[in-house]
C-alpha cells in the first residue's frame, strides 16, 4: 500500500549516499551473515550491506525531552478544507486513514474553534458554578484538580463531521469526510462531585456551560446529563489538555456531540429551562423537509467507516489485504460490525479489537483478498441499544437534505482496476 | 498542591501586564454579570476583569498541524540522572507525577538505549526471518503493515525501574525512581502470524531477536511467548512508533521485561537453545546471596507506586487529598491494591479505575484526609495471579543486596507536617 499525501523527508546528506549505492544492490537492510544459506538471492545480495544506522550510535537519550513522531512521519497531521468565512471559526481533521488502534495521539486529535485557541495561563482560570445553587462558588485550577477523580477512554465526533456526505459527496480523503472524529481517555471531575458541593436546587433542570475562549461559546445541558456522567476534564491521555482541546479546563458529555463539551470552560449556570444560546438555536439544529428543525439532538449516532483501504490508500498489490476501520456509538458499546465488499449484496461480520468500551471507538478488521477487479467496500454498525447504522438513502427518507448534523450512513468506497479508491457517491 | 519542578512560562508581554493589574484585583477570571448576587464578596471582584483570552480571538486552526503541550506545561518532560558513562547508553524518565488516567503520552513514554536512537528509513528498513525456518524470508515494513494486525493496551517497564531502590533508596522524585514505566496502545503483527508465514521447525524452542541500532542488542526470547502473544509493533498510541521507541518495527513481549522488546527489530532466528547474548549473560541477570544468578527472568513481578503525593509534590493544605498511583503486573490483571497512611499499621482497599486490562497500567484511587501531622504512604498490589507485592524486607530475605533488576517492593513516602515528602527509606 503507498499513502497518496506521502512525501517522505529527505534523508541527510550521507544517507542520500548510501541510498543511492543500496538501490543498486536492490535494496539493503541487513548485517553481513544474517541470513541462512537457503535464503533467496536477492535477499543475500541485501544482507551484504549494513546501513548507516546501526554502523555508528545514534542520537543521544533526551534527544528530545518531549518526544515528536519520525521526521518520515511528517506528513501525517491534521488538515483541513482551507480557509473559512470567519477569522477564528474553523476546523481540522484527524488523519484517521494513517492511525491504527483506537487511542487518537493528542497531537493529531481534530479541533473546532469558534473563536480561536485562547492561550489561557492555569494559575489565572477560574470556573464559576452558580444560578439554582445553595452556594455559588467560584473554583481554581487547583481546587478542581483536588476533587476526587475518574479517567474514561470515550470518542469525541463534532457533530457536522461528515456534514458534507448529505448532499455533496465529493470527500477524496477518509480525514476530511470523516476526520472529525478522535477517541482519548479523558481524566478529570465529576461533574456530579462539583454539584454536590454547591447544592442544587430542586427546581435546577438545565445547566449552562460557557468557555473562556472570545465566542463565549454556550450549551444547555440537561441536569440527566450533568448527573450521570458529565466530567469537567482537565488531563487527556495521561497528560494536562493541549490549549487548542480546552487546557486547561473543559466539559466532557460522553456520546454527545462534540460542541456541548465545551473547551475553556469558566462558567456553569443552573436554570429551569434550556437557555437557548446561538448554539442551539441558530446554530446545531437539523432541520427538516417541512420546515421544521431537530433540536437538542445531543447524542451522537451509532456509525462506522473504512479508514483502510480509503481514498488516501492506493492498492499496489492484488490478494491479501486487511480491511480495517472504526466503529462508534453515543448510545453504548458496538455490538457489531458487517462489512461488504461488493457494493452491499454480501455482508461478513468483521472482528472487534477487544477491549470494546462504552462510546469508544472500537476498531474492527476484516481480512479480504482482492481480485484486482472493481469492488465497493461498505462496514455497517450496530450498537448494544440495537441501533444500526443506515444506508444514505434511508437516512435521507427519514430527515431530507436540509440537514447538515448527525449524518451517520454507510460510507462507501469504491476500489478501482487501477487500485485507486473513490468516494463511491461522489 | 504544587509541583516542586514548574517554573511556568513566562506570559507573553500583554498579558504580563495583565497579571500585573489581576493580581491587584486578588485573581481574575471571570466576564462581568457572571455571578449570582449571593457570591462572596472577592468572586464579584474577579468577575470585574474580563481576562485577555476572552477579549480577542485566539490562535488560528492548525496553529500546530500536530500538536504540543502548552507552554505552561513544559516541565513536565522526561528526565534523567545525568550522563552515563557509556555514549548512548542511557535511559530517561517518564513523569508519573503529572500523569493521570493509564495511557502515556507517547512524547513522554521512557527511554533505555544501548547505543543511542537509530534514524530510521522505513523504505530501507528490513527484517529478516531466518535459522530453524522451512522458507527463510526478508520483510520489508510494507509486507509486515499488509499482515493482520491487533492492537493492545500493555505496559513497559525497564527490568531495572526502582533498582536504585534495593541498596541506595534516595530518589527524590517518583520519575526518577519508578518513571522507567510507561502504558501505551500497542498496533502490529502477532510475531506467530510471522512465524506461519515462514514455518517454524518443530525442534526451534527459541528465537533470537536483534536490533538495527549500532548495540545490535539481542536476546532469545522463549517459542512459547513468540507463539502466545509476541508483536510485531509498528504503532504506538495509533501512531507509527517514534525513533527512540523503535522506529519503524519492534519487538513487543507483553509483561516481560522491557530490554527484551527488542527496539528497530532487523533479525529474527529460530534456534534449539537460548543464544546466551551478552544482554542475558553479563547483564539482565541477578546476583543472589550465594554468588549464583538468576538468569532468564523474563517476567515483571506485581508492583505499584503512589503518584499522588510523592516527594515531587507539596501538600499545601490540610483536608481532603485523593491518593492516586499506578499498579501493574507481567502475570496478569491487577486484582486489589490497599493503601496504607500510618506507615503499615492499616491498609484500605483502594478504587481500581475500569477498564482494568491484562498487564496494562491499573490507576487506583483512595480518598484522605491530611491532618496535617506527620504520615506514611505506601500502596500494596495484588494481582489475579494472587501475587502481592512484598515489602523491601521481604524481597531482601529472598534474593539479597546484590540485584539491580526486578525490585518490586512496596514504595513508602513520608509526609512531613511541612507538607514536604520524602522517600521513608533515604
Amino acid at each position: 500500500m503507498t499513502n497518496k499525501n506521502e512525501k517522505n523527508a529527505q534523508p541527510q546528506s550521507g544517507r542520500r549516499r548510501f541510498l543511492r549505492q543500496g538501490a543498486g544492490l536492490g535494496g539493503v537492510a541487513l548485517g553481513a551473515g544474517a541470513l541462512a544459506a537457503g535464503a533467496p538471492a536477492t535477499a543475500r545480495a541485501e544482507a551484504l550491506t549494513v546501513p548507516p544506522w546501526t554502523r555508528a550510535p545514534g542520537e543521544p537519550v533526551l534527544w528530545r525531552a518531549y518526544g515528536r513522531p519520525a521526521e518520515f512521519e511528517k506528513n501525517v497531521i491534521r488538515r483541513n478544507r482551507g480557509a473559512a468565512p470567519m477569522p477564528g471559526a474553523n476546523s481540522s481533521m484527524t488523519p484517521l486513514q494513517d492511525l491504527r488502534g483506537i487511542i487518537t495521539p493528542t497531537g493529531l486529535v481534530f479541533e473546532r474553534h469558534h473563536a480561536g485557541i485562547p492561550l489561557i495561563d492555569p494559575a489565572l482560570h477560574r470556573l464559576a458554578v452558580h444560578g439554582l445553587v445553595d452556594r455559588p462558588r467560584i473554583f481554581t485550577m487547583d481546587d478542581l484538580v483536588r476533587l476526587p477523580s475518574v479517567s474514561r477512554i470515550h470518542f469525541l465526533e463534532c457533530s457536522g463531521n461528515t456534514g458534507r456526505e448529505w448532499r455533496a459527496p465529493s470527500a477524496t480523503s477518509v480525514q476530511i469526510s470523516h476526520g472529525l472524529l478522535s477517541c482519548c481517555e479523558w481524566t478529570g471531575v465529576p461533574l456530579s462531585v462539583v454539584l454536590e458541593e454547591v447544592g442544587v436546587h430542586p427546581e435546577a433542570a438545565w445547566v449552562l456551560a460557557e468557555g473562556a475562549d472570545s465566542a463565549a461559546m454556550t450549551r444547555s445541558v440537561p441536569m440527566a446529563k450533568a448527573l450521570e456522567d458529565a466530567l469537567l476534564v482537565y488531563a487527556q491521555n495521561g497528560e494536562m489538555l493541549r490549549p487548542e482541546h480546552g487546557y486547561p479546563l473543559r466539559l466532557f458529555l460522553p456520546g454527545f456531540e462534540g460542541n456541548m463539551s465545551i473547551k475553556w470552560l469558566r462558567r456553569l449556570k443552573l436554570g429551569r429551562e434550556p437557555f437557548m444560546t446561538r448554539e442551539e438555536t441558530a446554530k446545531y439544529t437539523d432541520s427538516l423537509p417541512d420546515g421544521s428543525a431537530r433540536q437538542f439532538t445531543f447524542l451522537m449516532d451509532v456509525k462506522s467507516v473504512i479508514t483502510f483501504p480509503a481514498p488516501d490508500h492506493v492498492l499496489r498489490d492484488r490478494g491479501f489485504h486487511e480491511i480495517a476501520g472504526l466503529a462508534w456509538s453515543g448510545h453504548g458499546r458496538i455490538r457489531r460490525v458487517d462489512v461488504s465488499v461488493d457494493g452491499g449484496r454480501g455482508w461478513r461480520e468483521a472482528k472487534l479489537q477487544a477491549p470494546v468500551l462504552d462510546r469508544a471507538l472500537t476498531r474492527f478488521r476484516l481480512s479480504w483478498r482482492w481480485d484486482g477487479g472493481p469492488a465497493v467496500l461498505q462496514s455497517r454498525a450496530i450498537d448494544e441499544a440495537g441501533n444500526v447504522q443506515p444506508l444514505p438513502d434511508q437516512l435521507v427518507a427519514a430527515r431530507g437534505y436540509e440537514s447538515t448534523y448527525h449524518y451517520n450512513a454507510i460510507q462507501a468506497w469504491r476500489v478501482g482496476a487501477d487500485g485507486r479508491i473513490a468516494n463511491a457517491r461522489a
